[in-house]
């Protein structure tokens, strides 16, 4: 029996949060019926979130997703910490006792709870066996690496590393995406969750994916997790950067943002310091040049998009596009 | 019943990664009895590493340690990757069925093995439950944190932040040890193993033992963990500086040494840029500056030492001592 998905995002729907509803939505090739979030019932997806391009229709109940054929409830938050709430586990538990899978890529992961495990579960960011340190600089695949690194968490790395994929593969090159994080994986079906492996083997994953993706393309476009100057993950962004030994960066940003959104005492550097701050770091094992910034300008209309681009390109003489919204052929161009 | 150890090195009793072995014979007041390691045997523990300064005799078998009484068998090293050889199993396994307790720091818990679980182990490296993110900056408790940051792995860091801890004390000064790995854990008898959390949560977990070194004392000398610019471990460097935020820094390096123990084609780079670098990233989320630099002159003669020191000094302008040879009086001065 294929997947039916329904996608449930706990009140969140609108929230960047819910980045793996959307980017399941948006990018996935898997059926969805329905968004269940009782805060949006009875609107459509593309109604409350453009982005996702996919009519779906939100529903309050797991009776309402059953009775349109759900038979997998996938959690489509993510949440600060990775979590799993007790109201949220009763969610699941009654999606299971409609007969659903359940599918998460929460740090709580699902197969641990004897009474969920029951269910059948799926959980996207359990890391897989035998993982160690990385065989190094010295040994890594002969592929082409570009990778997305961020001024912060959930500002668009994964939809700017489709898109990327998606027009290189558009041009007949051949690429593929790297899945570093739960909705990677849930869009691409496979890759790791390189933030809930032990901190010794982040790089270590990282390395794992560039061999694993040197058999499927010459040309891997990998994931960016979290943000160098972030409280609580720069070190899944460091180690991941480490590991995956890129050639080449293309440096996300939300338009307009000053101050982490989980840590608004956290100040975020303006684009030519990230800029440095990612090329040093990087020449620590491995230099890597920035090659593009991609801008993510959604809330804004088109005339204070295209600002914002020309803005970004001025301060970083750097090719800047918001790939997601204008399209991905001139960051292409860049980075290829 | 008290604990009687034998510190297992399974013939690199001589090497740097036998670190935990001679942590636990220079710093832990726990009583050894035996270094079990065949490739050394019959001589005492001092003859071969100076560092250690206790006399313990070296013995080849399980049943010779037995015979002097050991009732632990610690592993007391700390291999590149962590993982337990099938080697080392089989003397594990002899040494419980001798009747010994089982303690080790490896990537591979020792408790999830059904057959060794049986002798009663202690996984120094095992989690503590219910870790996630860090509070963050803006919730830092109010206290002195000195962290050391290091040009490598295996050189010397917890040294360093042990002899600056018990200097302050002798001093009369109230301060605390902060372990962040097996061998400290092993020695203050707290702690947090924080390169085998997940590694969205090694800040959290480096933020957590702030809080609880808060509540011991307001100094607080948190021991370092890789090193920025290593290709298996930077996210646990970086991790662990995010999430102590620390107010001053230690650069710890190995004199002479030009690239990485473990990746020998990556450069170590001069000691001005590597002040730079950390203190660069340190900034990102909280400003520390580097106020002494560790030297660690093992293996040169006094003079030879002595002039590396100048060295170090005239290239930095900082500090520069090895505190482990001659003192860690000043370095105290420099950061205290």
């Amino acid at each position: 029996m294929s997947d039916r998905l329904a996608l449930f995002t706990a009140g969140q729907f609108a929230d960047s949060h819910a980045k793996t509803a959307h980017g399941i939505l948006r990018y996935a090739g898997r059926e969805v019926v329905a968004v269940l979030d009782a805060a949006h019932a009875g609107r459509s997806a593309p109604e409350v979130v453009p982005y996702v391009r996919r009519d779906v229709p939100i529903v309050a109940t797991v009776a309402e997703a059953a009775a349109l054929g759900a038979n997998v409830l996938a959690v489509g938050v993510a949440p600060f910490g990775g979590a799993l709430t007790p109201e949220w586990r009763a969610v699941l538990l009654e999606a299971a006792a409609a007969g659903m899978e359940l599918e998460a890529g929460l740090h709580t992961e699902l197969g641990e709870d004897q009474e969920l495990a029951r269910a059948g579960v799926r959980d996207l960011r359990a890391a897989p066996a035998g993982l160690s340190v990385p065989a190094g600089p010295a040994r890594r695949p002969d592929v082409r690496v570009v990778h997305t690194v961020g001024s912060d968490c959930a500002i668009g790395k994964m939809s700017v590393t489709l898109e990327l994929d998606a027009a290189a593969r558009g041009r007949g090159l051949e690429s593929a995406f790297v899945a570093t994080g739960q909705t990677g994986i849930a869009i691409a079906g496979w890759g790791i969750a390189v933030d809930h492996v032990i901190s010794d083997f982040v790089a270590g994953a990282a390395f794992r994916l560039i061999e694993e993706g040197a058999r499927r393309a010459p040309l891997l476009f990998v994931e960016g997790q979290g943000a160098l100057g972030h409280p609580a993950y720069s070190g899944v962004t460091l180690g991941l950067l480490h590991g995956c030994l890129p050639d080449v960066l293309i440096l996300c940003h939300r338009a307009g943002a000053t101050v982490l959104d989980d840590y608004p005492e956290t100040p975020i550097a303006p684009l030519p310091e990230l800029v440095r701050n990612y090329e040093a770091v990087a020449a620590l094992v491995r230099p890597a040049r920035v090659a593009a910034v991609a801008l993510n300008t959604r809330g804004l209309d088109d005339a204070a998009a295209r600002a914002a681009i020309d803005t970004a390109a001025a301060e970083t003489g750097l090719p800047v596009a918001d790939p997601v919204r204008f399209g991905a052929e001139g960051l292409l161009e860049a980075v290829a």
